[in-house]
């Protein structure tokens, strides 16, 4: 027999350490999104295909776990076409099993609903470091809110969380997908190449306002409407106000933002910065978008939007949506490079036993500690004893030889 | 397009109030094992097929969700044998990937290893009430650990989880592996069939001594020995030692199981039966079974074993261990027709603001609640106020206009 010892490619074994890491993070992260109202939902892990291939999913839909039909209906599968033996898929995010869960019990469920939901998700990336193929995302959604209430306490509720793991220096970057396309469609740039146009814009960061405009010349655009639409960038540092005042940003759009970036502005301990090139990868947003970096990581640690159009796929009716997604993985990366440590400290116990020990009294002893939520192993005595003792000293247990 | 909003066939949406109590039931279990030195570990859901299909899994092994290959690894897959496009599938069980886990990480881990995993396994189950086909299993293992301790501790761990959640009469089944084989051999019937003969045995409750008697004569078995066979099972009631007498089991055998019985009498409030007649149905086990049923329920709650031999066919070297697995949905189950509620009781207080309202002092006293403890949400004022408050109420919010 064949038997494998490692995981398959690019998933991982958790450690008991990690392990503790991740529980003691996700139990904070759970105290603190209770306070704001949120509940706690579970999405199946595996989903029908149609529904992760619906376009919704961007690139992630390349990397897409395929999983086969079973019995009989593996005989109508034909070589041409392998998505016939398929009929179900491994989730890639929690947008899209979020939109289809609230769309199939939305009579259960209470208006506005402020949905959250831990799990993993696959994608069959190429490995990479830091990179994995079974992840874990901790999503935060607000169904039903059509106003800037469901972004303030979307960032509230973040950025309570990740105080309470002394996480300071972080930046919240916002922006709003109707002034993206507002500024493509005044600059008379075409809208079917909003797509490759925002993903060139999201490069800004990295290749610079001129690296932006050779790409955007690439794309066949005309020159005059690039550098009308570059130009609108020149105001970056400006107020939101000022900035949208060049390409007339409908004045609703722009109040609706001002409101959420100065009411958490009053909340929260971070820096709130309006950047017109953030873009936010997934072409679902409707409308604000934003992003919470930390100064000394790259990149972001999480980010999120509005996306009002969404659950209309699934449902008959239209719901009004926002969410935002953390990085879980990143997070303790973060978490484990600045040092953090688990506060917590409950004393450790080792009974070293004897053959000769009689079972029942200690039994009795070890079972009165647990009850006082001590943590207390008994093992028997090994021949090389000083190892034994050492080695559970080393995990921080006390030990009692009986 | 063609989405899909109920779940894919025998999966679940967890709807909040579920969720609620699966999170109370999952922290309290997470506590308890906590004091027994039980450390949490992860595994992928996603496991090698060889792995999965390596008869270790008895009967779930027909049942695995398949994942196929991805990009030209796809292109040597053939029509005649359809799992040519298959690379790996989703977990039918945990004791598998625990088995992997050890082997990959032994030098990393505390000897001996006291495992416990929470997680989703998968089986293609036909449509039936109450079998779902995304299931969590929650399994506690002892690996390196030899002796009866094992044992005590997994029993004794399980009882306490189970009384800290107000459960009364429960019973708890042992017997051993070795006392069936030397039955089956001692009786004359041919080891060959001991899968077939347990399988048979374990209908007893079901089926009475004379449906086992006319099963087993259908298996083409000797009247003879079958007769012999099914004599030993007269003395069912009598004690261990008793029943073992007539087919001269080993002592060593015998006294092993002795111990664990009366240990674990002396130390939880559920009764201890030796029933011979319990088989667990997983070929890996070795040595003692044992199985918690409750009382009002037909069946078992959880169940688990010593499986000496498995991890050795990942590891090179042979490493005793002993596991246990409590269904889980099985216990919310019966936690629901017994109408366990979840004691906790947090004050929830909705503020329903206007228009007018000033955001920035709503937000800074409603912060000030939180970080209190406090679940506060935030809405704005309906035309229909009446049926909104009435909805907030029946959420058991207290309602604060502002």
């Amino acid at each position: 027999m064949n038997f494998i010892k490692t995981p398959t490619k690019g998933m991982r074994d958790i450690l008991p350490e990690s392990m503790a890491m991740r529980e003691y993070v996700l139990n904070l992260m759970k105290e603190t999104y209770k306070t704001f109202g949120f509940e706690m939902i579970q999405t199946p892990t595996v989903e029908h295909i149609e529904n992760l291939t619906s376009k919704q999913g961007g690139d992630n839909e390349k990397l897409i776990f395929k999983i086969m039909k079973r019995g009989e209906k593996l005989q109508n599968g034909t070589l041409d076409d392998l998505d016939s033996f398929v009929d179900s898929g491994l989730r890639y995010d929690l947008t899209v099993p979020l939109s289809r869960y609230y769309a199939n019990n939305k009579s259960l469920l209470t208006t506005p609903f402020r949905a959250f939901q831990i799990g993993n998700v696959y994608r069959a990336e190429r490995n990479q470091k830091g990179r994995f193929r079974e992840f874990m995302q901790c999503d935060l959604d607000i169904l039903g809110e059509k106003t800037y209430l469901a972004e303030i306490e979307l960032i509230t509720s973040i950025t309570t969380f990740l105080k309470k793991l002394n996480f300071t220096g972080f930046t919240i970057k916002i922006n709003d997908r109707k002034i993206l396309t507002k500024m493509i469609e005044e600059s008379g740039l075409p809208l079917e190449k909003m797509d490759n146009i925002l993903i060139t814009l999201d490069k800004m960061d990295k290749i610079g306002i001129d690296g932006v405009k050779e790409e955007l010349l690439s794309l066949n655009l005309s020159k005059e409407n690039v550098e009308k639409y570059l130009k609108y960038f020149e105001k970056k540092e400006e107020t939101l106000e000022k900035f949208c005042e060049s390409f007339k940003m409908d004045e609703e759009v722009v109040k609706n933002l001002k409101t959420i970036k100065e009411t958490v502005t009053h909340l929260v301990d971070a820096e709130i910065i309006f950047d017109p090139t953030l873009v936010r990868g997934m072409g679902y947003y409707t409308g604000p978008i934003f992003e919470i970096g930390v100064n000394d990581l790259g990149s972001s640690i999480g980010g999120g939007g509005r996306y009002d159009k969404m659950i209309e796929k699934y449902a008959n009716i239209s719901v009004p949506a926002c969410g935002f997604s953390i990085g879980f993985e990143r997070l303790l990366l973060l978490l484990e490079e600045r040092g953090f440590q688990i506060p917590e400290k409950t004393e450790k116990i080792a009974f070293i036993i004897k053959e000769e020990s009689e079972l029942q009294e200690v039994f009795k002893e070890v079972q009165k500690l647990r009850n006082d939520g001590k943590i207390v192993k008994i093992v028997y005595r090994n021949k090389n004893i000083k190892f034994q003792k050492e080695s559970l000293e080393k995990e921080n247990y006390n030990i009692k030889e009986w």
